[in-house]
């Protein structure tokens, strides 16, 4: 317990107690500390406020604090070090007691403490949905229209079909409706793949990891764009890889840098976003593509092409898929951020010759997947619910964006990027870690620069969301944390 | 195309052909044949009949089986030669033609082909269930019950929930409810666990991929059972692990071999299956699980405890966990074998200090698991339904243990363990690899000893299938194809 701060004694204001009576107010903050400790937010090690500072900021009797603290220290959260106060436990659970305890886990865990952070920032229970959220709103998802494709599939009237659903393990490679919609689909983007070039995987970050396992070894070098998603780095550092970063501009990554890794360090991969690239909303221009598929083919490494914002882009949006036609191309992509994200459906697209190794991986890695949800979401494709769906959204995303380039261009922020899809990369001429440490004692959750960069460097960039930086009082409180960092 | 086999020339004699016009012969045909090649029933290299020899065994006009042939060729399965015939391609998928390829699948797959095949087998799209199945027919299986647990989860009048199970990721643990259903399901076989040291999986498949993931690093040592599960083999090989077999009889593992790799290879890990073993049927005494702790705390090694077969056995088993309380022990079950396959719904009991890594490696390779599914299962055990369910399974269970053990009996095999539970392991006294090939060509599955053992080593015992090892019409084969390879 050497390592205390004091970032909890400032935490959290945005907290809305309700006094209906549903829960005592001890169970909700202790449900909202534990929320916080379990994201991470709140570091092993910090001391939580005083019961009496803490009883005011809530404005609840001293009385309540106790009883929060007191299901807090029932559930191994944190622990009471006498005269000091309540702090956060190094792990959350219980130590053990009696015989020697076995081997702990890594005390350098390889998956990066930032990257789990970050996701379970995303999946973020707790809290208001901030400028630094991942996905859509939730709000923003069509729950009937689910609702509507799952009855049909249950009462399609197929009831030997349902049956079926449930009581075989389904084929290896994904339901074969759901495949077929999902060609079609993929012609439409003008990527071409057979039905037997589709595999189905639980959620696109399935597909990520199955085909990093089909394709490389320990210890293979593997390109990656940087900025880029963290946790594709500690995936792909989890499996044992080493990270070679491309930087990413506008238009695509910085295809001189990648020649030159390619010579030095013969890379087995390349996994890339190419439309709507995460964090910049960079679009892989058609000139960019073409020669990067030359680099690949001189230096024979293959491609996983990331289209997981494939919905809210263009259909013309050029994808290095289409322009391989599925040679040295994995092409992925999922339903978690424009339909259902805890249907957890997603897919791969592979070269001929590649799909029986994935299936073969796929099978050891979780057997099948589940079929029932596969037909739903290929109900919602087969129908044109998805595509008139994905339209409104777009809509609503453009208007969204609009309002937060004006807001964030009016706090004084550059895009490094062209503003468009569902993030924005901006220049804010501050280090954006120790200010989005700052906004979260504000209760603002943002994505700091550094949480996109493979070594953490801090830097003066964040990605904001555009459909959740559209609250001025957001920018307001980003201009004043920053003037007082600047002073 | 160097390699050519007759297997083809041989198979298949068990199709049964449909006259009632909802599929045309040569799509039934060519359907049932498709399923043999991506089983692997049927190897690349394997010519098929001649059309006039498939049309004869058929039953079926030589222009049926050309359509048939036709349609492969289409598939990009088979291949013509002229003058030769047609013969099963070595990718199951076309050739690409311009561009020099990308880098092809390694030749020797880190997948072994045998294990691919099980599994394949295992989830046996096409063919009658044969003595050789790895689980409960389906029809042993309640759909209704299935569809009522589904139906009450969508129709519980909580909208909002059911909203959030499909708009939301879901808490990376999984869903609540089901955890805290498993901490009841374990405390009723003596497993203590919380619900805060559980962890859902998509099958307990997933749930070993894991644990296996977060314990080890690639060259690690692991002790496996044998004969034990093969996939379990290929999954950790997958995973660049070295395997310590440990042999295996009714009581539990070779404790002094064990010991002795122990000292000499300082192994990570010990996988087994406690609990009606895969393929015995065998139960760890409790004598032999105390001095296996002991074992496991000398040589500081974890143990994952697989009790996929919980719901088979007595609930007074002894499981390792039990014994250890979770403090080196992994416990991994799940309902694939009991309830649903397809809703892919497993579960990890995991030591506390351990949770929390799980689930970072959970949300790399799939974020998080359907929790609507999950909230089913919880459906099926807080309302008693499974334990019903189960207890009627096991009955029927009996029965056709009795009367398959009647029936090996009297082809003059006998019992390795004592039979129980759904496998059993019996000497033949003959190849059963070759055998295994001489039952498939007459059309029955069988799992010969070789796809028990970690190197694949022929020999004379097999697994059976108490529930569908029951047809005399079987064993009759079965005697009369062992007396043709002993003349």
């Amino acid at each position: 317990m050497a390592r205390t701060t004091d970032t909890a004694a400032r935490l959290p204001a945005a907290l809305q107690l309700s006094r209906d009576g549903s829960r005592t107010l001890s169970e909700q903050l202790a449900a909202h500390y534990a929320a916080l400790i379990r994201q991470r937010l709140l570091a092993p090690g910090s001391r939580l406020p005083s019961v009496r500072e803490g009883a005011r900021r809530h404005g609840v009797s001293p009385h309540t604090l106790v009883a929060t603290y007191d299901q807090l220290l029932a559930q191994g959260l944190v622990e009471a070090q006498r005269q000091r106060g309540f702090f956060v436990r190094e792990r959350a659970a219980p130590a053990q007691r009696g015989e020697a305890p076995a081997a702990s886990p890594p005390d350098s865990p390889r998956v990066p403490v930032d990257a789990s952070m970050l996701i379970r920032g995303m999946l973020g229970s707790g809290g208001r949905p901030g400028p630094g959220l991942g996905t859509l709103p939730p709000a923003w998802l069509d729950a009937p229209m689910l609702q509507a494709a799952l009855r049909r599939v249950l009462a399609s009237g197929r009831e030997d079909e349902l049956g079926a659903a449930a009581l075989h393990y389904g084929e290896p490679a994904g339901d074969p409706r759901l495949r077929e919609a999902l060609a079609q689909r993929l012609a439409d983007v003008g990527v071409r793949a057979s039905p037997r070039q589709i595999m189905t995987t639980l959620g696109a970050t399935q597909a990520l990891d199955l085909v990093s396992r089909a394709l490389l070894a320990p210890g293979d070098a593997v390109l990656v764009d940087e900025p880029g998603w963290s946790v594709e780095y500690a995936r792909l550092t989890l499996l044992g890889m080493r990270l070679l970063p491309v930087p990413r501009g506008p238009d695509g990554p910085d295809l001189a840098v990648m020649e030159a890794l390619a010579r030095e360090h013969r890379p087995r991969l390349y996994v890339t976003v190419s439309v709507l690239h995460n964090p910049t909303g960079g679009m892989l221009s058609l000139a960019s593509a073409h020669q990067l598929l030359q680099l690949a083919q001189a230096h024979d490494f293959h491609v996983i092409e990331d289209d997981t914002y494939a919905h809210l882009a263009p259909a013309h949006a050029p994808r290095l898929a289409a322009l391989d036609g599925l040679k040295r191309c994995f092409h992925i992509s999922g339903f978690s951020k424009i339909l259902a994200p805890g249907w957890r459906v997603g897919f791969v697209a592979a070269p001929p010759d590649w799909i029986e190794r994935l299936i073969d991986v796929k099978m050891l890695a979780s057997l099948t997947t589940p079929a029932l949800l596969e037909q739903a979401v290929a109900v919602c494709l087969e129908q044109g619910l998805l595509r008139r769906h994905a339209e409104r959204v777009v809509a609503r995303l453009d208007a969204a964006r609009g309002r937060s380039v004006r807001l964030a261009q009016g706090a004084g922020c550059e895009f490094v990027c062209p503003p468009q899809g569902l993030f924005g990369w901006i220049e804010t001429g501050i280090d954006t870690e120790a200010l989005a440490q700052r906004l979260l004692d504000r209760g603002w959750s943002t994505a700091p620069g550094s949480l996109f960069h493979a070594r953490r460097q801090p830097g003066t960039k964040m990605r904001i969301n555009f459909a959740t930086a559209q609250d001025a009082a957001f920018w307001r409180e980003f201009e004043s944390e920053r003037e007082a960092m600047r002073r």
